[in-house]
């Protein structure tokens, strides 16, 4: 694609004379329900992504207290369904959106507690930065929950969790709930009170039938809109950034670039994105490797899962520690650096740009 | 796909109690930019869409005095770019948007006029429902727009307009505006002051090079994401529907249902939408008879091309005539009656719902 | 894709000595149905393709009085179905294939004689070069034939032709008899004696709903693997041919190359070829133009339809009058040039070498 | 699909009368190339698939003497390229083919020996029913063969064996030399005389790339036409197919039929087959299952990997033992039955038949 205009010196500008014609006809106008394009153009049309939403970033060591002080005063029911804290972007005008496309909350399950089941429209994940000891329920196949991990629940399949363990658990979750909400997309369906299965298998059935590399189940055949893969264990995303780092170490060309190891989570029946409206990614960099400053159009979501180093987003760098999150709006600058081996979790909406045909991607020359 | 659901008697309203300890962790809340799931979910996530976007009609008789008005007060011309009046949906708090995702405006030019060119990511059409004079030149081509044509310019191209003639022309305009500011994608480019060719040939180069039933010219042989036609005329679009009635009386299976024939506007690279965001259709009712009612996810526009009927939406009748113009937004009912003869044009926004596999529809029994 | 080896110096040739041994183990071989690649691997896996068949000219002023005196020898009904002449290549042994992949035929009906109906997996057109007075019927939808138009039965589609008139008429057969014969594809079923609809209307069902440029009809929005047009006429193929070298007199890249214009037929749910196996283009050249020599992976069979050149067949000229055809065997070089303005309908089955990824071309620089 | 005509008593028969003048045009039509359909029509176009190539056993009992005695007579190197018994179908006329579209071999590999480079367009894999202590290189990368393994290279990637153990091995080799030898599509080139990485590493590069379950390289973003996989492994497989049974167990719908697990080996960038011309698959059947009787459009290639049991071909019962390999020609009626669990490889030309929409299969019920 085209880069962007670089440039915008000629401005939207131009308005006609204010007169009492002028008056009467904005008047007419309102009666009518009509706006004129030329009040708002530059607003509406800019030269290039101007988003409401703001970079942020969220400490976990701030959320943690919340996500614990939740625990003592929220219950978790039919209703509320989930005690979840959603990430507001601070120029979303207070809406639990993180970007005008996503929403990623921390979720809050106490020792024993059950989340009780429900399907919608739309498409979730959970990735766990810490802790172990619960059940998410999808379409009655229990999958175990572990630090690494990402879990998939795509739209309108039954989902609940249960917390088997005497200590609570917290994860993340990422949707495409304000996609969902401004498009008008969006079903939903209470299911069960409790979860439909309490068996605590250390695989899922769909993980069973699905991952071998490169073997697809006969009775599988048929290609699935989203991932059949419930889990995705962190015992293979972490060796396969692993080779990456080895086989270039060893001249191959393995890395996305030099020092930056990253898997897109897949699709095995396509090859393509885990669900279509979210793409999520997993990167690791080096010590002292940096990515190249790159802008997208689509807004992406990052946590830090291991290892302490930096982003800089829009010419300002953030310092992150494990569990920290921020947020890229679309066509703003982003590049990450690493201080130790550093591990970072990424979800986008991706997906939706690429199916719509407004991906467009810059990566800045060095 | 699954009807929506039907009964919602269990509601989104669990809440835990309102004390101080509870209030000191919204505080806290508010402090690190959280908004919890529990106070919006059933805003966030209701049991069906639930669009803030309401139907509306837009009378043509109300309208063109308006176009009419601003074509005296109003230049058109570098900045404002357009003379262009956005259906405004009165459920969308002031924006012009007609839907969450669509944009619908009148544009007016008159006599001698020139619209300046420019480009943005945004896919447009336009389409005529009455008058002739106007040339519209998309990337060095000029294209004829005449009554019942429709035009298009697929985001990323350069285009202005002209009117070689001595009295004013009106026509609408479609657009993905709403879609795209939402979601952050949009870039434009300001081209030519005027328009790079005034020319006036009957034919653009992309339809003497594209319109031949089933033909492929062998320099085009690379699929492109919009159609390469920049002009769908109404000979032809006529042509198409008049045949469906004749073979319907002969007893064959053309139509969609009975008495009601509808053509899609294609892209015959691929034989899919013409744009990537945007549908467009034509539909034609015999006198007296009726589509069958239907909900989809995704919002429609029509404007009344021919004769006289009604539209119902969510059981309420509106009556129509030639120019008339109203919204369908996601999941309201609607079915199309027709008194005489009945034609009309019809865009939505089917292809983002469809890509991103969202799309429900349910055809009411009768 | 890559270039042919250039050079072949190394020759496919070790063979080990002959002993008793040897023997033996040969004979041993013998019994079990083995057979060595060593002493075959030169002639199974040439260094670039070496065809069986030759390149090979039928002259129309040869097989006419061919195709009249089996008009009044050779009855046509129930059994042999046809009275078809198969161009058969010189270079396969006898068998009535034009090349490893196509079958190409002349066939004769007489005035007032029916072809009953049948079906096959078969892929069949039929090409117009002279003529008119027959309607072919598929799927029960009679189809006018007339000269110039490409006439389409897609696999497993009944059809049988009738002559209305008291003249004979002639046409072509292209049929993917040899593949399918070769690789066990084929099933065959007769139909009802006779043709089951004898109207004779000017434009069958398919075209009238089908043939409008960029417009699909709603009642046919499932892609289909063949094309759904039954008759793809000449008026639109020559309008489509003359405003091309009329786009390129105005300085527009409308033509594949200077002088030479060019469609392919192809099918409106796809954009893609007609049908799985056979494509079908035609090619007009200016006069005194030529096309570049070029080697393709896969054969193809053209027949001249209006105007007088010739075809540089590996470095041999061949004449070319109205109705001659030739056949192009895989990886020899052809170029056309015309004497007059030179118009050839040419099929191949390119589709077959590009959906199984062997499609290679090379076009010499001159 | 339809179902095959299941009785053809209306036969294609109809010849005219042999007099003076038939004679005559057949001489013409001998002198002019041309073979009239009504002559062949029966040949050309049976009522269903009717194979040349028969079914026939291979016993490894049988082969495996051949392949000792051929490593001793005949050596590996330039010229021949490969110590390669190609199994002949006896139907097919003495050439090397076991089916019209696939080649099958035994692969002989002395201790210490090479097999030089080559590339060629021809389709390739090995399946290692026994035995270990060779390195295939593919285009520069080492991949280890051992027992159960499945190694792949697709056309046109340069590739060598060499036995680094003092035992001979011996594997089979799948090819898709018939049909590209029948549609003249093939190229060949010689590469280096001797491998070009002498390296034994355990796992290739693309193992380590690709064979993370679900996760797929940010470096590998571009789907290929082959998979980039080098090596199947035997420990995947035999997991993959244990699990599906022990879901079976449990009620879970895993297998292709009861007692029946089966999986397909793919492409990690598609999900579809490993390479254009050729399936892969391999089914475990428990002792005492059969698998339900079958036809399908296309020919398969069996070898058992490990138990014993039987197939019944055309309703004649064959028994198996380890490393036996079977033919089954196309539309010929196939089940197999497990003695003891039986462990089977299996290929196909099925993605040709697929691809070009000739695919049909009929499963007869019990």
């Amino acid at each position: 694609m085209e880069d962007a205009p670089t440039h915008d010196t000629v401005k939207h500008s131009m308005q006609p004379e204010d007169t009492p014609e002028l008056r009467k006809l904005y008047a007419g106008f309102k009666e009518q329900h009509i706006v004129p394009l030329w009040t708002q153009l530059g607003d509406l049309m800019p030269m290039h992504p101007a988003s409401n939403a703001v970079p942020h970033v969220w400490k976990w060591a701030d959320l943690m207290p919340l996500a614990r002080a939740s625990g003592d005063l929220v219950p978790v029911g039919r209703g509320g369904e989930r005690r979840a804290l959603g990430l507001a972007n601070p120029g979303l005008g207070g809406n639990a959106y993180i970007s005008p496309t996503l929403w990623a909350a921390i979720q809050y399950l106490g020792p024993k507690e059950t989340a009780p089941e429900h399907r919608h429209s739309q498409n979730a994940f959970r990735f766990v930065v810490e802790g172990e000891g619960v059940w998410t329920v999808v379409n009655g196949d229990p999958v175990r929950m572990s630090r690494g991990d990402l879990l998939l629940t795509p739209g309108w399949n039954f989902h609940g969790h249960h917390n088997v363990s005497d200590h609570p658990m917290t994860w993340i979750d990422g949707l495409d709930i304000p996609f969902s909400r401004q498009n008008d997309v969006g079903f939903f369906e209470f299911g069960s009170e409790t979860v439909t299965d309490y068996a605590t298998p250390n695989f899922s059935q769909g993980e069973r039938l699905w991952c071998h590399p490169g073997l697809r189940p006969l009775s599988g055949l048929r290609d699935t809109v989203s991932s059949p893969i419930g889990a995705y264990r962190w015992e293979f995303t972490d060796r396969a950034l692993t080779e990456q780092l080895l086989l270039e170490d060893e001249g191959q060309p393995a890395t996305v670039e030099q020092g930056h190891a990253a898997i897109r989570y897949v699709n095995p029946t396509t090859g393509g994105d885990v669900m279509p409206t979210i793409r999520c990614q997993f990167h690791r960099l080096r010590a002292g490797a940096a990515s190249k400053t790159r802008r997208d159009v689509g807004s992406s979501v990052f946590q830090v899962f291991e290892g302490t180093g930096a982003v800089v987003i829009n010419d300002m760098e953030h310092r992150l520690d494990v569990g920290d999150m921020f947020v890229v709006p679309s066509w703003v600058s982003w590049s990450l650096q690493a201080e130790s081996q550093f591990d970072l979790f990424h979800f986008s909406d991706a997906p939706i740009m690429e199916r719509l045909h407004f991906a467009r991607t810059v990566v800045m020359d060095e």
